[in-house]
Order: structure tokens, then sequence, then C-alpha cells
């Protein structure tokens, strides 16, 4: 290594760190930036996670045998026969997914658009990044042609892909491809030769059944890693867990190896009162499920509401079908943003909505779009409240829109737009609330 | 990356999972292989945890003020004048030490020996390894003039030294390089343009308050980066967390951004519940301090006890000063245990003593020595009793060699060593038990 690995700040983080800046010097900011889930914890859970104090002993690197063997539960109550033996648990599955890259080497393959720290995570690791376009309306999963002529460019380069990430449900998208699609994928990888990383953390929040998200496991299950967590469905981003379970296969069984390998080095085991309460929650008892179902509706009332503005002030956007993000794009609005606010990209469309709206949104080149574009990412999972109190009643409430709190982000929001899209330039509107 | 990165298990870890295994098959093993501290938790620390268990937010990726203040606190306390600005926090300082092996970029100098994860994770993060071997008795440090011959062979090699990893006190010697070898080695590395990574998790564990251990950053402020956690001083291992001092200079604030960055892409966060109750140790009320000194003067006892063995057995030993590690040498008994057991170099006689006798160690190799070399780490820290109750008893004990647990442990490993030194082949002595 002669040069400094390329290091970039996690943009959700950044944008986070910064209106938490702002809103300390006492502005009005409305976070629809990070995709944290503002909810409070689940009571057991903290009791879990309390009663586990004492535990102070590192444990195996692979996670507790409890944790390993709730996580296979989990995952064969959703479809996927689970040994406990090839669960890997993480800080999170971000480092989960750090340490795939590593442990699978090679280059990586990255759905565009796509969440801002696979390809960062990639080039930290020293892999170079192949991004491929997914369909129109299904998020997360490079299309299945598109993967083949981009691999195919890349090993004539001298590039060496070996693997790709998809994410299903989307971040940044909210939309779920298609079982067809996916199986596609899962095809094209097999042709390929490349590990499918599948990013399912938002597996649980999916609206309407219907759309339910189908793992390349199913397709491809000798060469499918899944990781998921318990970050946006039980709202413990701050516990840092998440799992890996790798595929039962000679190839999995050598990744199971130097996963554990690359664990062992970077953080050793996750820290054991968590693991403790992490267990229980993949258990996935009445509370927990009926916590789940009551977040994935708040999260579909917020987000549609959310949706239904942007839609209304003009800008395009596909059907939002899963997890707490909108991806609205302003294209149909180009002219006027730039007539009006000089803005000609996302990233100043973004810097607009943060500095004279107090705003926060991340442009959509952070996900991997082309810098002219004007589409932008907006999080809802942060419009719940301020306190648990707020929060916890949002959860429970039978119209979340009408709690007041709700409502006033709402407002904050249509005002946004309604300036954005109107004739008026905004130093002649003055200051805005 | 068109190879996969080198993998491999973290040796301490690997023994630990073995030796568990072979407890679960009903086996008497003593495990002397990993350095965790076998101590319960204190309690007002289990109550922090417990209080902070409704935390569930990431919180900045630098860690939460109160931890960073803290930590400066911590380090202020021990002569290090420290800006809670610059410091950051990881969930250990294992991961710590990997970004900023990442964050620093370039190769990376190591002493010979040393902590066993240093080589693996540069290796893991593209780089190589530079080996340079300490004075006698003043393990950690490389000796400045060895130093220097290595760089400077490395450059002319083409190779791209950036920064020097010393361990101060040391693992695996359980010495401490003196204050004067310390200036030394910051004057090298300011003349050769290196950063000083300086891994610090010992320095509350030096038994006699003369042999306190300097820090490089005393010498080269400018340019060394400290790192500690309460794994060792708290037997807080499993609870994962850690934190860096960063230095107070332009390299510093670059360094600064640079770590932050990997860290916002590789972990995210350090679980929260965890940074309150980190939060609080940091600050040292006088129930911590009286904790710590309780736990040093166990180590010492326990470490001086089982050295007073290895020595009575003819193997050679520094003098212990601090941590909870000895690092005898066999080589007086090379001929001896060539003749009698087949025993040629450290995996050999590692091997042998955990398969006749049952007791974990890890053979000097581990820790970068030559292969032939006789040495061996022993770990006294999991001697301290099986229960939490045993280990509080332990830790408050007028005489900790009397209780029944801790002396059948030292029996256990004087019967071991007699049977290592005696002229009978283990295989005329039948079972041991």
């Amino acid at each position: 290594m002669s040069d400094p690995a390329p290091v970039t700040m996690s943009a959700t983080l950044a944008a986070d760190d910064a209106l938490a800046r702002r809103r300390l010097a006492g502005e009005q900011v409305l976070s629809l930036a990070s995709g944290e889930v503002g909810l409070p914890v689940l009571p057991v859970l903290r009791e879990r996670l309390a009663a586990a104090a004492d535990r102070n002993a590192y444990g195996p690197v692979a996670g507790s045998p409890e944790l390993r063997s709730a996580a296979a539960g989990y995952w064969r109550r959703r479809g996927l026969d689970t040994d406990p033996e090839l669960v890997v648990c993480g800080p999170g599955s971000k480092p989960l997914l750090f340490a795939l890259v590593l442990a699978i080497g090679g280059d990586v393959v990255v759905p565009v658009p796509s969440w801002v720290s696979y390809p960062a995570q990639a080039r930290l690791a020293g892999a170079r990044v192949i991004p491929v376009p997914g369909r129109p309306g299904e998020g997360g999963v490079p299309d299945p042609a598109l993967l083949r002529a981009a691999v195919g460019r890349a090993r004539s380069a001298g590039l060496n892909p070996r693997c790709v990430v998809v994410t299903l449900p989307d971040n940044p998208t909210g939309t779920v491809a298609t079982p067809a699609t996916v199986r596609e994928l899962a095809r094209a990888a097999r042709e390929l030769d490349l590990v499918v990383v599948s990013d399912e953390i938002y597996c649980d929040l999916v609206f309407d059944p219907a759309d339910r998200a189908f793992s390349p496991a199913v397709f491809a299950p000798e060469r499918t890693v899944v990781t998921t967590g318990l970050t946006k469905n039980l709202a413990l981003g701050g516990w840092r867990t998440g799992v890996a379970r790798l595929p039962d296969s000679p190839l999995g069984l050598g990744l199971w190896a130097r996963l554990v390998g690359a664990a062992s080095q970077i953080w050793s085991s996750v820290a054991a009162p968590v693991q403790a309460a992490a267990a229980y929650a993949f258990e996935e008892p009445p509370e927990v499920v009926a916590y789940v179902a009551a977040a994935k509706r708040l999260h579909e009332v917020v987000a549609r509401a959310v949706a239904r503005r942007f839609t209304a002030a003009g800008a395009t956007l596909a059907p939002v079908r899963a997890t707490c993000y909108l991806y609205p794009d302003f294209e149909p609005l180009r002219d006027r943003l730039a007539r009006v606010h000089q803005v000609g990209n996302g990233r100043e469309l973004a810097e607009l909505l943060a500095e004279r709206h107090g705003v926060g949104l991340l442009p959509g080149s952070a996900f991997g779009e082309d810098e002219r574009s004007l589409r932008i990412r907006a999080a809802t999972s942060r419009l719940y409240g301020e306190t648990d109190a707020e929060r916890s009643e949002a959860l429970s409430a039978p119209d979340p829109l009408r709690l007041p709190w709700i409502g006033a982000c709402l407002d904050h929001i249509t005002r946004t737009l309604a300036h954005l899209v109107s004739d008026q330039s905004p130093s002649s509107l003055g200051a805005l609330s």
C-alpha cells in the first residue's frame, strides 16, 4: 500500500453531524438526511440489555450460540433454512459488509443508485467499484443484462469483479425488485461466478405483503450471503449489531472462515450485553412482532404523506413500497429551478433546501447518480418526534399525521416545496421560518 | 484488489476457541493463551450501562461529547494535555488500530515480538510489515538504531513505511521500555517522518510506579497517536470500547478527519449504552480507581507466582514489570526438550503443553519470533476463578495465592513444568491429571 487509502466520510453521517450543529445553534431544522429511525427502544429489549450488563467476556468471534441460533430461526421463518454455524455477527451490518468485501476479495459490482457506503467501503478495502444501473422502479438490483455486459467489459479491462451487492428492499429508492428480476440476477451471478452480497436490512419493512422481497439466496443459495440487523426494524442503530448468513456450500464454508478471520482482526466480537438483547429480538416474541408491525405502519403513513407532497410539487417518484426512503426526481422542474434558484443539480438543490429552509436531504449523486441528476433522497424516519414520549405516541396513534409535531414537519415540507416551485426567487421572500 | 486479502484468524482468539471446545468436552484445561481478563464487571459500571439501555441513537461517529471529554481528562491526569475534539472512540482499540493503518496509509513497522494482530491488520489493510526487534528486556519498542536501518533498507527496496507501532507497557513480554528508549524512538520517528501509533492499553497495569511507561506523545507530540481502552484495566473486553488520542498538529488534524471517515464507513459509532458506561469509567471516580488498583495487585501477585515456576523450571524470563503476560524462553532446555519430548520449537512446545497437559499457551512465533524460538507467552489473567463469586474473592483476597482455585491452577502449572523438564518421556508417565 503505497498511497493512503481513499477515505470519504459517510455522506449520511456527515449530513447528520452538520444538521445537529445547526440545531444546537438554535435553527429549526428538519432532518431527512440519514435513515436513522427515530423511535424508542422496545422496553423488553431495554430490560434484556440491562440484565446482561454483567457480561464482559469476548465470547466467540462469530457471536454467541444463542444469537446465532436466534438469527437462524429468524431466517428460517422467512423461508431460508439456516445453519447457526454459518451465521456471523458483527457490530452492525456495516462492518460485516466491509469485512465481506475483504474476505471475498476482488472488485465489487454495486447497483446505481445504492447506499453511500458500498463504494466507499470497497475503495477503503482496496477494491475497484463497477457501478451498474437497476431497472426503473426496481432499485437495489443491477439490471442483469447490464450486469453481464459490465462484468465482461471489466474483465477485459483487467478488473477482477468477484461480488455483486444488492439491496432488497432498496435504499435509497424505497422500491423492491421483483422476484423475476432477482431470479435473473441470481442466474447471471452464477454464470459470471460472482458472490451475491444481499443486504436485506429493510426486509421487514415492505408495506404490502404482495411486494415481499425475494432473496437471491432462494435462487442462488450456493453463492449468496445475506446480511441484516436490528437497526431498521427495531430502531436499534445505536446498539450496533448485525448478522450475516453464509451459503451452505464449499464456497460458503471457505468464506465463513475468511470472514471470521477478518472479524477476529478488526472487531473481535460484538458487545456482549447487546448480543444478549439481540438474541431475544431475533427470536421474535409477540411484543417484538407487534413493535415491528407498528413501526412499519408508521413508516408507511408518513412516507406516503411526504411522497404526496413531492408529487404535488411536480417531482416524479416511483411508487413507494418499502423502507422509509423517498427518491424524488426534480427533472420536470429543471428549467424553473435553474431560472429561479440557479439550481442545476442535486447537490445544489440539497444545499438550497438545507441553507434556506433548514431541510437536510442528500443529493442523488451521493448514491452514485450522475452529478447533473436532480434526484434527492428523503428519509422520513426522523419525523416521529423529538422525545421518547412523542415517538411512542406516534407509534400507537390511530392517525399519526394528526399529531401536532408530525403535522408541523409536514407543513415545513409543504412550505419548503411551495417556495421551491414558486416563481419568486428566495431572496425576494426574505427569511423563512 | 486482484487477490483476496490475506486473512488469518487471531491466534489468541483461535486458541481460546479451541480451549473452550476442549473444556466443553470435559477436559480439565488451563487457559494461559488469551489475555482476556477474567474479573467481574464493577457494579457501578453495570448500573451505568443498564441506565443507558434506552439510548439507541448513533450519535457522533467520533463518540459522544461526554465520552470524549472523559477520555481527555483520563489522559490529562497522566500528563498528556488532550483536546476532546481530537479523541475518537471505537468498538475496541483493535478496530481503531486497524482504521489508523488505513487512515495513515503506507507500510507499517512493528516491534518483534509484538501483539498478534498488528501485522495481521496491516496485511488485511494491504500494507506491508517491517519487523524490527526491540532491545533486550524492553519489549514493545523497536530498537531506534535498528529502526533507522530497517526503514532505510525498506525505502531503498521501494516500500513506503509511514508509521511505527509501539506497545507501552508491552504485550507479550510484560516489560516496559525505558523513557530513554522511548525518547530515542520518538526522535528517530521524527527524523524518519513516521507516525507513532502507541498502544497504551496496559498503561494502568505497571506494578511499580518507578517503572511507569512514558508515552512517545511526550517526546514527539506532533506525530504520536495514543490508543487505549477499558479491556485490560477494567476487564471490559466483551463491552468493546476503545479511544484514540490524535496529535494536536496539522498532521493530527488531517489524520483525525481520515480516521473518522474510515470509522464512518466501517463501524458508524460505538454501542451507545456502552459509551455511557465508558464515559463514567474514564472519569475515574474513586470506585473505579480502587478496582483498577486491586486488579493490578492481583495481576502482579499471580503473574509473579507463575513466573517463579517458569524460572524454577529453567526457563529464562526478563523481570516482569507490568500487564499479566510472561514470556519465558526455554532455550536453556533446548537439548533436553528435543531429547525427551522431540520438541524443537515454540509451536511444538505449545502443542505438547496443550495436548498432554491441557495448558493453552501461544508460541513466540505467533508474536513474530523466529520459528525455532522456544519462547512461549503465558497470560495469567484467566486464573482468578470460574465464577463471578470466585473472581470477586480473588480481587479482594489478602493472599490470592491461597485461594483453592488459584492454588489448583498454580499446582497444574508446577506439575506440567515438572513433567516437561523431567528426564522421563511423557509416554512413560501415563495420563496426567
